[in-house]
């Protein structure tokens, strides 16, 4: 029940995410909605969420866990989201980007959740920006995961991988660009520390 | 009717947008709806996307339209967006981010849409991108439009215009140490463009 909810949530947001046709999706009687979920749909919805917090939180930390250049890692994460998008057809996203745009006044406890996992995510980013500045890295994991999110819209607004790889390929350059990045970090440091031998002894 | 829609369509996407609320919401009465638009909803949201991508783009083509550093034109259209949100109470994001995340199968026509209103907004974006090495414009214009798009989602989320100005402020700042943008174009132009004198004649 609750990946019927996720695919649901994924595929029209979460007014799209209908009751009955997370029942009939499921296969399990209405009945026992209501016995395992006591707190209706809002509690089924933040279990899918919870779900996809784990299933894509493990994915960006199979990515920003290595060592690396940081634009690897980008162009790595924008990669993988754009398969698994072109794999559903272009038909299913971020569940909790389609959550957040569908949010009416009055879903504060949603909303609390959609930012908690958001947070969750840019810190799971965050760990695996070496060479980046130590106060800017905060900041740049939360444009990396804005740009995914909105290249997750433009892609699927286009039936087509190439808004997001081509996101994520400029986004890698230009941080590359901007913060000396498109190094191996420890080759880097090696040859910035060692001085060279002028001429022979 | 249109507005109504548009104003539904922002709050809580394409499923949240109901015909009924979209008729309550705008006050006239239910026969209107289908002697005006005899396509029924597809031609109702396709005309208030319309309507958003008319207003949003004379938004985008004020800002990109002035000469000025490439960073201070990004600064200023993610704080006109965080404002707008804001004002809203964080409850009113793009509405086109929004249809594109509820589009389900067999909404081939309102994808089209969507995506002719992204690529209309990229080609607005473009035109002001002067400094951006000109085989990067599209490209550089994408990747603002989709940071946009993803950071009013995490703005949103959070109820807060700290994402928005902070991932606008960071993309401003990357793209300017990336192409060095931060000069007045003008200046950098004629400097380039006119031969310098060698010597005296």
């Amino acid at each position: 029940m609750i990946l019927a909810t996720l695919d649901l949530l994924r595929t029209a947001g979460l007014t799209g995410a209908a009751l009955n046709d997370i029942v009939a999706a499921s296969g399990a009687p209405k009945g026992s909605l209501y016995h395992f979920f006591p707190g209706g749909k809002d509690q089924l919805v933040t279990a899918a969420l919870g779900e996809a917090e784990r299933v894509v939180g493990d994915g960006f930390r199979a990515v920003f866990s290595r060592t690396g250049p940081l634009s690897q890692k980008v162009n790595e994460l924008f990669g993988a989201a754009a398969s698994r998008l072109a794999a559903s057809g272009f038909t299913r996203g971020c569940p909790v980007g389609a959550v957040t745009l569908d949010l009416e006044g009055g879903s504060e406890r949603l909303q609390a959740v959609c930012r908690d996992i958001f947070r969750a995510w840019c810190g799971i980013i965050e760990s695996g920006l070496d060479g980046v500045p130590l106060t800017k890295r905060g900041r740049v994991a939360q444009l990396i995961l804005a740009t995914l999110e909105g290249g997750l819209i433009l892609s699927r607004a286009r039936a087509d991988k190439a808004p997001l790889l081509e996101t994520g390929a400029l986004l890698a350059e230009t941080l590359d660009l901007a913060y000396g990045t498109n190094q191996r970090t420890k080759v880097t440091r090696a040859s910035s520390v060692r001085p060279r031998p002028k001429g022979p002894r």
